[in-house]
């Protein structure tokens, strides 16, 4: 029996891993799907980064949490890094499913398209209270496309606007990701063109990793939706020692 | 219901879609196989690129279709562009499998290696008509590397001289395919080798859509003879709304 | 019926092959599972890349094979490259299977990342016979990633120590690989980290091979350990005319 704690993507909250934490709890483990402060029902969306990692290491810690199997999604890999840097005794393993993976000083913005950067520059200007949120033919074309029409709809509807200070703030980490002790796996769906695939997640980020095992599977950035127990079975595969 | 029409790559007719197209049909679907001007029998060989992408539009005219998925396979990627660029208002989708995006101004050949433009230059210059063939070491092993010596063998026997001015014309377009407002999918078969893959269909060619939503598949540039019903999928799952 | 000889990589022997060659057996097929010099149990460490070559070569010539399917899996593929210099009559085909594709005059390492030379060249220099061992942390995680930790374990008390010479000798050839007249495939197992993939084995590597046939499965640098069943298959796709 592990434990693991997955921590979602930009948009998402907690909840939506709860499908996918239900095919782990079957195989016999404990799942947490806590909600990143900021993406909470009623969180102001002026959240940055840190306080993002705070939320999760404080759940750790709260929760009085070890040996975990920490799994970050996409914007979640900025969060599961500054949450090892601060409290890595309570962790067993990082995995990175298609996530971000930053070195000390790097914000998300960095690592993503310019074309992508002005998109959300433009949003979050207009948005009043500094969120982004993901045009729905961006969602259902390049995040979602392997889902059905109706799948990209409903799962669209869930998604909540998301505090942009957390793309644009950089981490302030002790060390780099490559230098962390800690046992790392890598998630690459390979479908996924949430970032466009010549400057893709895998390898151009998972080998900021250092020593990393990889994991591939068919399918997109939204697999948690598309194919819940698809994603399962490659969490399970990367998680075991 | 939706009406799919197939357009075929260099060397081959719509004759030799007609197996895909019997499996979209048994999906439900309408489904054309036209075949381009130039690889028609009798056809002469000096056809050039505009003749080829308006013998489809007039083919979608004379037949009066709209809200066509109009796919193209390969060289037809030039040919399903220009379509897309003189008759948009006929079309719901493009999708491209593994084949060739060109912008405006550009040929076939400026997307193809040095070493593949010079072997074409040679075999045409010697072919008294200006018509191109692939050697038969090329197909079975870069072109159909997924089916038998016996499937190479009779399928290289159906392959007719390709009018090599296709591939030298400039396309001419009011438009480069990432601004044009037609939804896009891009199929990519992942052990295609028909272009290198260091030089290769997908992300290098089908990042030029823009906003396009992504389908892979294994198998070779000649699926449609190696697994006709996977590419069946595909092409449903890419073809959908 | 035709007749493969299995040459293993680094750290390995020729018996490590047996479980794939008994499911080429099945389907028919003749295998020998030949070790190269330099891995035989009682072997000097002090084996140089001609003296593993001409092992080989000699094996052909000693056995009186014909018509043979050759396969070299990583370090592998240096020997096959030489053998097939040696003794082309004597070949049907070659396969590579995640391995090296040397040109005249280069050494293995010259294809590896620096921090694999470094840690190479620490490790030899303190072997006291110029040997070296793969660290566990690096096969489990990224040679057999797709495997339990047991599976790592065993397979690894299996490992011998590598002639390190054989790394670092440039291989003599009268011709580059793109130029032998042989049939030539590569198998590339998609999951493969044994080189990192921004820096990796296909198509770095097999497209110094000029025209081949490319196969590729799901799977680690370890298949043969992984899934056996699903690299037999493999080889006869590789392998067929």
């Amino acid at each position: 029996m592990s434990t693991y704690v997955l921590v979602h993507g930009a948009w998402h909250t907690g909840d939506l891993f709860e499908n996918v934490a239900d095919f782990l709890r079957e195989a016999g483990h404990k799942v947490h799907c806590p909600t990143i402060a900021g993406n909470r029902p009623g969180d102001a969306k002026s959240v940055g980064l840190d306080e993002a990692v705070r939320s999760i290491a404080d759940y750790l810690e709260n929760n009085d949490l070890s040996e975990v199997i920490l799994l970050g999604h996409s914007y979640g890999g900025m969060v599961i890094t500054g949450t090892a840097d601060r409290c890595p005794d309570r962790l067993r393993r990082l995995i990175y499913w298609n996530a971000f993976v930053p070195n000390g000083g790097e914000c998300l913005n960095d690592m993503v398209p310019p074309h992508y950067v002005a998109l959300f520059d433009e949003m979050s200007a207009a948005s009043g209270d500094n969120s982004v949120m993901l045009p729905f033919p961006v969602w259902r074309e390049a995040f979602i496309n392997d889902g059905s029409l109706e799948l990209a709809k409903s799962t669209y509807d869930k998604l909540n606007p998301h505090p942009y200070a957390t793309f644009t703030d950089p981490i302030s980490l002790s060390r780099n990701p490559a230098a962390m002790e800690i046992a790392k796996s890598y998630i690459n769906c390979t479908e996924d063109t949430a970032l466009p695939q010549s400057l893709g997640w895998h390898p151009r980020l998972s080998e900021k990793l250092g020593l990393f095992r990889l994991v591939q599977v068919p399918g997109s950035h939204e697999l948690c939706f598309s194919a819940p127990e698809v994603l399962a079975s490659a969490i399970l595969e990367a998680g075991c020692d």
